[in-house]
């Protein structure tokens, strides 16, 4: 019988883009209930494979009789439902940041360490948008030439944070176009015309978001003293994350050798070649599903050590489609193949 | 007396910013000659100083009677004309690549190795807009520490390419703004809700921008061999360029050892406090002159290290405003104090 799913937060970003996949791959259910905090429940209807479904109340009574549950809610609210879904028998995957350093809880990109799935966890914490792509490119090359230091610097898009970045982007680049001055609306300083290096919660002197990176990379390779130097920056792009990434490994590595791994590494796709100006960019990547790596050269900083430059769509394999990946696994319902191109346009 | 001045390529987004910056620091000038392509000549007339002035043909005949060329008008006019400007008695300040790596023409930003400029060279060659902000900022670290390694991610805006892709950027901003695709013009990928990893010339698997970042800092630095790993991106941004930087030392550095060398730094303004969201971004320091540091902090990809985000208007430090202050040392006029804002909109 095909699982009866709870889609917890499906009014978000990523809850919607959750739906689109599971349609888009179609992912066997026998029961859909889309669930959201008061302030959407009751309100929203949402569309799923030609119905309308009613958005109810996310809370501890919402997911009786539902063998999964897909939270994108936050990690307050996967804290206090996520213990209530196991408790009625669900099986939850948490997009928050709220178990991923659980020791209990396994961290997962089912390309990387999907095995970690086969023992039937109760809860599956997904990793955060710009750690999925990175370690999706860097763990076939870790295995092949052991990873030992790391520098990356991230381009992310505004629906990284949320619709309402998306919205103050657009307000924002039509404000400039008009000639006048955009105004800062859902993070600290404009982003149309802008790039910002902050606007995540100030950790000391680094972002929430490089802590993530670093402390996420470090659990999914399985390198907890992997040397990480990140700096994340916000840019005006509504989908698709990029990263300038240079790795050094135990030994001297060529670009050609690299590029070999990479070609056949699950869910990378390599593009790149620079007199034909081929190289991954977040607007070809918006609504596909790899994860695209180009810029693929010596890293002229350290000798044998590589320069990529990685790009996805932070909403699909950044969120809701590892989530869903980790879902086939966790129900063994087979994958279905990575969609080259979007059938759809980027979810927003 | 004061000079006699040519400004080649005055109508391009450079030439133009250095009338602007002219005017803005009340350089004493005799006489003032706009000199452009075939292209322009004869067709605009640009404004200086309340008067409107006619733009003349760039030939060998238009240098007589000058004391000083300032070009912005691209390697293959500097190579044809600079010797014409010498030979009229000239002194020359190339804005192009044509002779930044000549070993006998000063590389110069007067911040770093203004003192090549005491000797009186008759051409001096002024960096590319990556380079010279970068080396502001690094240059005091490096004499206080010893620079031993970098590495830089680029966030580079459309004006370093010239006024076309502005205007393709403005374009591609309003249909996308519209909900329609953007379309590519005046580079290979549409810019606008995009990251581009390239677009400069390919150098083997560099970009042009990047074997320039590489040869220019070492050469300006005096350390021809240093080792810089190095990815230039193109990001919607009209004006300002910025910089995600890590560097190592031939001693442990701390970040606030950095940040007191930094604060004393000419040229830089330290803007760095995380929990107050103040780091530099590109659409403040547009329309200004300091080359502004932030995102101070250790770099935890490498014990002793240190990681920057650097930022500045890549037509004013990065270009017009560094080749009039080698013009002013050069003509032995005082320099201005730096403009902590524009008074200006910026230049484009």
């Amino acid at each position: 019988m095909a699982p009866r799913i709870a889609v917890v937060g499906a009014t978000g970003v990523v809850g919607r883009a959750i739906l689109g996949i599971l349609e888009e791959r179609e992912f066997p259910i026998d029961e859909l209930r889309c669930l959201a905090s008061s302030r959407s429940a009751g309100q929203a209807q949402l569309q799923f494979r030609g119905r309308w479904y009613p958005v109810g109340l996310a809370d501890a009574e919402a997911f009786a009789g539902c063998d999964l549950a897909l939270f994108s809610a936050g990690a307050s609210t996967a804290r206090a439902l996520a213990p209530a879904a196991v408790a009625a028998g669900c099986r939850v995957v948490d997009n928050s940041s709220a178990f991923r350093q659980d020791p209990d809880i396994p961290l997962v990109v089912p390309e990387v360490n999907g095995a970690r799935l086969d023992a039937g966890p109760s809860i599956v914490a997904n990793p955060n948008c710009s750690t999925i792509q990175l370690t999706v490119a860097l763990a076939p090359l870790h295995r092949a030439f052991g990873l030992r230091r790391l520098h990356l610097a991230t381009y992310q898009a505004a629906s990284g944070a949320g619709r309402a970045l998306v919205e103050a982007l657009r307000t924002q680049s039509r404000e400039m176009a008009d000639g006048r001055p955009p105004v800062a609306v859902a993070y600290p300083h404009p982003l149309a015309g802008n790039v910002v290096p902050g606007g995540w919660r100030a950790e000391g002197d680094a972002t929430e978001e490089e802590v993530k990176i670093v402390a996420e990379t470090r659990r999914i390779l399985g390198l907890p003293d992997l040397l990480i130097g990140c700096t994340t920056v916000r840019v005006p792009v509504a989908v698709g994350h990029a990263e300038a990434v240079w790795a050094a490994f135990e030994r001297l590595v060529t670009p050609e050798e690299a590029r070999a791994v990479l070609e056949s590494a699950p869910g990378v796709q390599v593009v790149d070649d620079l007199e034909e100006d081929l190289y991954p960019t977040p607007l070809a990547a918006a609504g596909t599903d790899p994860v695209y790596v180009g810029r693929i050269r010596a890293d002229l900083g350290e000798p044998g050590a590589l320069s990529l430059f990685i790009v996805a769509d932070n909403l699909r394999k950044g969120a809701a489609l590892n989530a869903v990946q980790i879902a086939e696994r966790l129900m063994g319902i087979p994958a279905v193949s990575l969609t080259p191109r979007a059938r759809t346009r980027p979810f927003l």
